[in-house]
């Protein structure tokens, strides 16, 4: 459950996945920044098995920088919610698959917040969706984020 | 968002409901607890609005001779699980059909948590079976509430 | 199907709606908005009834200095996700309950987007939180939203 | 995102995927059409990645002597709706399984049309009745296909 | 279960609805074809209580100069696939919302049709867009409904 | 699409089945059937592809001497429902799982039929229990099958 | 939770009910047989709270010259199944939809049952056709209740 | 069908399984359980196959010792419940996914249970969390059990 840092520049993206399972999805996630060259750092912490640790991923996330935060998790995924409890960040949710409920639990435990708490959530198993809603959201004020997503949004249009 | 405490002894059993909106189950569950003469606390604290308060419910409800938290929540009902990654103590989550989905959502998330951290979940709206569990779990070691357990058990039969 | 403009500054969010008929979570958004001081343009196109006006209003939402879209829309709600392919801005979308299936369809017509064009979907009938998901965003770079956001969160934790 | 055009005769019919990983599907559609030697053109465009392409494809469509056009999606599949919002050519939509909730998603976000925009729906992943719907169509005034597609139905009968 | 003739011509489309308590769809559906000044007859005969009256409804339709049926029914919604059993005319079929599931039940027993005999499957209570859709057939070889269908699309775009 | 008759005595029960594919199911019917030593001929009849065909195996199957159908289809499965409107024999639906939906559109097909035609449904490719749920029928009245209904029952209490 | 025999005839059929508040569907069963000129008997026996009584009713019925068992619950309706693990007779059960999910509990609760213990499915809240089901299970072997039941569904096709 | 006893010390756990075919979620309980040095027995027996000796198993618990009854089984999952309507032991009630449904089905039918005999429900296929909420449970009066809880939560927060 360590973390691992980006070092092309200070992370703009926290990455947190509910579990060491859900790897994958965490690759999806950091491939697409990597590609668009957007720093993050990256974390597996459980908000029911690592609740401190994912409280303080959440509340000092401004401090440190962070300006979204992308939380995947599955079952009663209660991770995105919990992280935007602690945070005014904007908070973007990735629904898992891997359940015998194939994600219909965590989409509905991910998106179903209640009124003050939003949580942004994409598909699931949306990994590559959460990074790129990360880009758009950062290139609001980052010219050269906003020319990749721009040029990204080109090439699916090819 | 106050607390009331049951004056009749020692509380065994924290009530907290994720919102003051959903107090008719909170009395269900009060009205049965107190039919069954077993003192309790009870409380209004959403696990995302009031995630500190919601947290020291949980992890001061032991060393308050608190034996069980029964936690009732709608939509991505993250009450009961939060509350169990905070507490050892058998906690029983509600949940609640106030929203578009019903129910499902909330069944859900409050269900299907991962591994190492369970919630014992009782029917949608099952609040009179959450104080009816709580008071089988307590009379396990408490004779006069196996009694009274057993008393109830028998006039259902009727 | 006409457009209402805030009048104290420049818009900075773009409110679209697929009909008429979901006016009330029109409200919603823009009592929230306004409660944040966060000035916004309110349209009501349908994607299918009106796909080149939805098309421009998507188009031009950059042009116009708007920041993010928030898009509402029930049953096969292809709104946002419509809104979504014209923009590189965010978009955030709001599935509505208003029909047989009580919103299972809008959702899962929302959240479930391709890879490439992701939209930030939050609960069913959720116009506040989308409001709130929208001051989130813009608190990254504007400390005025940031401060009343805070503010709004700390009420809330009352 | 090439386009194949079916060289006996002028396309009656065109197919639409939204993506190349639906190809299987495509094949289905064609394989029938062609058994019922019927013409069709056929064409990969997403409404999300392709909106201006999917756009011209529905639009021209008339135009181009097509006079049904069928679409096949996945997951929040804008498809068929968005091309039906750009022609009032019969549109018949085939829902996809291939997503985490095995085409729960993609039926409903293409039954589920709003009024005045209809999609004519057929099963999850049924490419072959689609074309069969499409030749029943053609057949209201095209004797040879008339006969063809009651040819059709009486080995069915065997 | 009697039935009702449009006098201004020879009818083009046949209505049947699976029961009496399903006269409002019914309704609609005459409603929108008599703005469209599409001349159709109307029928109630169960599936399952009148299964022969309902054959031959289907089988004699074509001989009686009808180009498409539309057919409504809820729970088990078989009066639609049974239709299409018994003629090669394209059936549109309307899932109906009237029981416990509130149409998940006569979505699925309407689309899921098996390979071999489609039904052109519409949203639930979609009795207009099933009239539309039935206008956007007749209008590829009526120039008269042709031009009728596009003004209509007109004033969905005001 | 050819019958087999089991050749110890006039059959008891009419085995349909909705497609070749579905043959797993209907072998494990007969099997059961055969353990029991209760007399039944077999078909596959869809009831789209061959609605007289299968028409006729409903409406002669009183004359025929058979008490009790069992029809096993799959998706939107009609089969069970039509069956059961041309006989007043009871009719026992098998709804099948080979589906994009894992037979929860076959399941609400053949169970929620309307008021007058029931279904006896059993679950989700439940083939042994429908034969069971028939010899108890025929137990009924028949009492050497009573007798191996109550063998049977014994044997699973072991 | 008295029983209420019906008067004319040595009961034929038992009807047991879950709960007091289900008792809109026993007046539907009881009106059906009643019309049907079928003897029964009624019992109110919660499997959970009355397992013994239940129990009772259901070894006893062969014994009591009962031929069919309909056993009506709600939410996770285990009384058709537990009925059926006591006796060989055969058991029609009825979900009921008074529950948050609107009977999808007591459909999936009644009809999954496993290997070996059928229960008999009728539609949800299809009290009516539970009757008619077991009028038909008895006219195979009287003539009076064949040749009523099939004026029955004479006049339904009227 | 034969029971394994724990040798270590008297059981304070009943394990109950409805089919020898979920094994392998019994090994999962079993192995949780041993790791926290907490003595049980298990069975096999079937709530419908074998109802006197389920009913024994429920009855006759309290009598030897035991404080907390796991129930697990599949599709229409009476095993839990049906247990609890013979003892007011806590039980708790594992549904298992091996069905065409996933789980869908086990859950409704285990955690819905009406008013008066509640059962406390896991996740699908969540037998290790069964076993940790017993050691909740049991560490409420044994110190040392609580100790190993609280060792074990602690291991999850690493």
């Amino acid at each position: 459950m360590e973390a691992k840092a980006n070092k092309i520049a200070k992370p703009l993206i926290r990455i947190i996945l509910g579990s060491k399972s859900d790897i994958k999805i965490g690759e999806a996630i950091q491939g697409q920044l990597t590609e668009f060259l957007i720093p993050f750092d990256f974390h597996i912490s459980s908000a029911h098995r690592n609740p401190e640790r994912t409280k303080e991923l959440a509340m000092n996330a401004e401090r440190d920088g962070i300006k979204i935060i992308i939380a995947a998790a599955g079952m009663a995924a209660h991770l995105p919610g919990v992280i935007a409890s602690y945070t005014t960040l904007p908070v973007i949710g990735v629904p898992l698959s891997g359940s015998a409920l194939n994600g219909q639990d965590s989409l509905l435990a991910i998106v179903q917040m209640p009124t003050g708490i939003p949580v942004a959530t994409v598909a699931i198993d949306g990994g590559k969706n959460a990074a790129i809603l990360a880009a758009e959201i950062l290139a609001l004020t980052n010219s050269r984020i906003n020319h990749t997503i721009k040029e990204y949004r080109h090439t699916l249009n090819q």
